[in-house]
């Protein structure tokens, strides 16, 4: 069994380093971690290996103040991503997980407003400039779908929120949803 | 049914809100938000109305880097607050949830060190010193027990860990962890 895994440093670095927390307020005093604030108030982990989808998009919406309109537990009406099973069956999603149009699917039927990026829809310019324009705003977020294996990380396909942008060194800030894993990183765009 | 709750303010202030995001930017270049990195990496939500002691306790277990030595998931091992089902039965807790004395036993027998204040056993000049050395210190964590009444919020006695500490104002950053109720917000000391 697994306590963690070590993070693959360069070329990732950790939130929590002396080197991560001095990104962060230079990214703070710049303005391009507004949206942090409430990506972190929602900072939850996956509950089952293949459910980083479904917990990025519970983040998302609970930071984006979305009201599901049914119970969570309790009298309490909230986003779990257990509750997310609309677009594909709850258990196939175990399975296997769900696709980049299936994440977008489900985060416009429990009431967010997407746009989709697929892979090769935007230059890096442009997706640049709107990874700086969210992380700026704190009105949007951005999830991502992203393969590991670009950060020398174990596995393969992930998703995860960004909470944050450094633009003197173009470093987002990847919020890990498989916190079991690997912690928060900075990681180059 | 509940979607969250008003935040009574004055006398918290959401973190969130201008106004926290001003008072975190401070208390982060005055140095006392070091505890802050390891804490909101591992914030969570509690999954039962009585588990408030124990979500603040397995937040902070997995903040300090404690290996449960058992599994929680497929081959991971890490602590969610249903594995902390030592020195009280997890149904009694469900029940009644637990006191100061129970968290102190529950955290120590997970394998942290402990340091048990109980109300009327410092001066508020002493825990003042003591909040401020912890929440610059990024080693150690305070869970704190008190009553939502004295902050005007639904509800009593609740748990939550310490994010942070804002001298000039003495204010702690209170990480709740009811997040389906009240965001995290700074309250005077």
């Amino acid at each position: 069994t697994f306590y963690k895994r070590k993070l693959p440093s360069p070329p990732a670095i950790e939130f929590s380093s002396p080197e991560g927390r001095q990104l962060f307020q230079e990214a703070l005093l710049e303005g391009s971690m507004v949206g942090f604030f409430k990506l972190m108030e929602q900072f939850n982990t996956q509950d089952e290996p293949a459910f980083c989808g479904l917990a990025s998009l519970a983040m998302v919406l609970n930071a984006l103040s979305i009201d599901p309109r049914r119970t969570w537990k309790g009298s309490w009406r909230w986003f779990h991503e257990a509750m997310l099973d609309c677009c594909r069956p709850l258990d196939a999603v175990k399975k296997e997980g769900i696709t980049l149009y299936q994440a977008s699917c489900l985060a416009r039927c429990n009431g967010a407003r997407v746009e989709l990026r697929p892979y090769g829809s935007t230059t890096l310019e442009q997706f640049r400039a709107e990874v700086q324009s969210v992380c700026r705003s704190g009105e949007e977020h951005i999830v991502v779908s992203y393969s590991r294996k670009a950060f020398l990380q174990t596995g393969d396909g992930h998703f995860s929120p960004l909470g944050g942008y450094h633009r003197d060194r173009d470093l987002v800030l990847v919020l890990d949803v498989a916190r079991f894993k690997y912690p928060p990183h900075w990681v180059p765009l």
